[in-house]
């Protein structure tokens, strides 16, 4: 059932407080916080911001299954790194490959085959999946609280970004049906792509080498790219968001950042500096320097995930 | 006055039924021709689509106003090409530098600087800045056909996104006031950028290292890193366009790809296969064996521009 108060499952405290002035401010012409409909650019990070990325990021999974799908067709391959750690589940194995090489794996194994391929592969591999700890969908792993707060900035008039570190066809396989977020409003790691005729048809073609690791510096370089505009809103992480942040922190006028600090063991899970694939150590230090407001997970979040299979609250129409 | 007739500086005929023909069914969920409101992705070329490109393209004439303003604090500059081509306007000259090397130059001339000061830049230069050969401010250069097309798309739902060869935030700088189009929604010809932090604040500063020249299947290739799907529909002009609206008319479903011919010498201008900037040969060839619509200029628009100083039809709002 909806409810007349905005953000449901956001607790009372600084965090949404920031938000809900913020965003009344930005509608406001007569406030000092008002933005023009054109400026109000809002971006996510996206593993850990909008959905779970504990103990393995979801594609890392997708990826994984990947890699057994191809030991099944040489069974050699078994026994041979990074096979066998995906075999085994050996966690401390694949966070040891690190960010780069375990998306570079993905871009590897998910080569030479068409951009609708891939996508319709992910799509078919994200409909079934569940999560390893969770005993739910994978599908099922976004955060509640954070799709309540997309779409009220975009009732409010913010077109929303998402900002992946991920593969960008990764993401924007399931943006528009899980963040109600079109394919061209996410911006994310990619591959280089070659066109290809088949039938006199042109076909993108997936290539093995890499065209952006989206993260860090990169992101806010990759935002300039797409967006050609400064973010007024940023919600990040991680360290890997920490650029992203501190961009969007020091523009002139109004401007809102939000870090999300997982210290919620009991309804997620509770992990920052230690947690290696994106860890949240220096961002965390740093925030308040850089006027970046730290959202508790456990405190500012009244529930953390949808109820299993709720319909999930986004609403349809254009970002 | 807004009047009842759809696309009123469209004459009737094969160019302006077939938009109406494939709009119409689009909106239709009875039709075969039903586009769901994800799909409904309309791209456009720039100049020479939605602006005038002749004699000269308008980016190079701000690209030579740089020049001679360099040549003003240098005055040694004023015999060296190619400064001295841009001084004495002498076209054959400049033509002969070719689309890269033109687009280059504005590359090295506006390096060092910042995205947010270049963008103060070209919008203060397209402000003021005469057309050589309409008698009409450069701003004032764009199709009445064309921003009626625009307006028309996003009415049933389509977001329109504009594809340039130019520079992505030159085109960026006037493309919300021009055409209604948002920055993120121009993909162009980028630099390299550089974050700087000044005053603890991070800036974007542009390199003079070409980050992509966004001409021919690098269009395709750009499109599928912005949008991450195949258009339905596209809008060019010139060979530069070929491959853009191949891919374009390639896909399964209902699609509509047209090229513009520049055909009337009394109202703009008449040319094809021989201007060499921005040339219509081979498309021109091609266009019925990849089932892609020619526009004529003369036929098929009962105007070119809007009157001198007439408010644009561009409807606010987001597309």
């Amino acid at each position: 059932m909806p409810t007349s108060r905005p953000l449901p499952s956001w607790n009372d405290g600084p965090a949404r407080a920031a938000i809900l002035d913020f965003v009344g401010a930005a509608v406001d012409p007569a406030s000092p916080g008002y933005l023009r409909p054109a400026d109000r650019i809002a971006v996510f990070a996206h593993d850990g911001t909008l959905w779970c990325e504990y103990p393995l990021a979801i594609e890392a999974q997708f990826i994984g299954a990947r890699l057994i799908q191809l030991a099944r067709q040489d069974p050699a391959l078994r026994q041979r790194q990074p096979f066998k750690a995906f075999l085994d589940e050996d966690l401390p194995k694949i966070h040891g490959l690190g960010f780069r090489a375990i998306l570079q794996l993905g871009f590897v194994t998910h080569a030479g085959i068409t951009m609708d391929d891939f996508t319709r592969r992910a799509t078919a591999w994200i409909a079934t999946a569940m999560h390893p700890a969770l005993e739910r969908p994978v599908g099922e792993c976004t955060y509640l609280p954070q799709l309540e707060l997309l779409a009220f900035l975009r009732r409010h008039g913010f077109a929303t970004f998402v900002v992946t570190g991920g593969a960008v066809n990764f993401v924007r396989a399931f943006a528009p049906d899980a963040y109600g977020v079109p394919a061209h409003h996410v911006i994310g790691s990619s591959v280089k792509l070659q066109v290809d005729l088949h039938d006199d048809v042109a076909e993108l073609v997936k290539l093995a080498e890499p065209n952006s690791f989206n993260d860090g510096e990169a992101k806010v370089r990759n935002i300039a790219l797409h967006l050609g505009l400064r973010p007024v809103f940023a919600f990040g992480n991680s360290d890997h968001d920490l650029a992203m942040l501190r961009y969007t922190a020091g523009g002139r006028g109004p401007r809102l950042a939000l870090l999300l600090h997982h210290d919620d063991g009991a309804r997620e899970f509770a992990y920052d500096r230690e947690f290696y694939l994106n860890p949240l150590d220096e961002a965390l230090d740093r925030a308040a320097a850089f006027g970046i407001q730290v959202v508790s997970m456990r405190q500012d979040w009244a529930a953390v995930f949808s109820e299993r299979g709720a319909p999930a609250p986004i609403p349809d129409g254009r970002p």
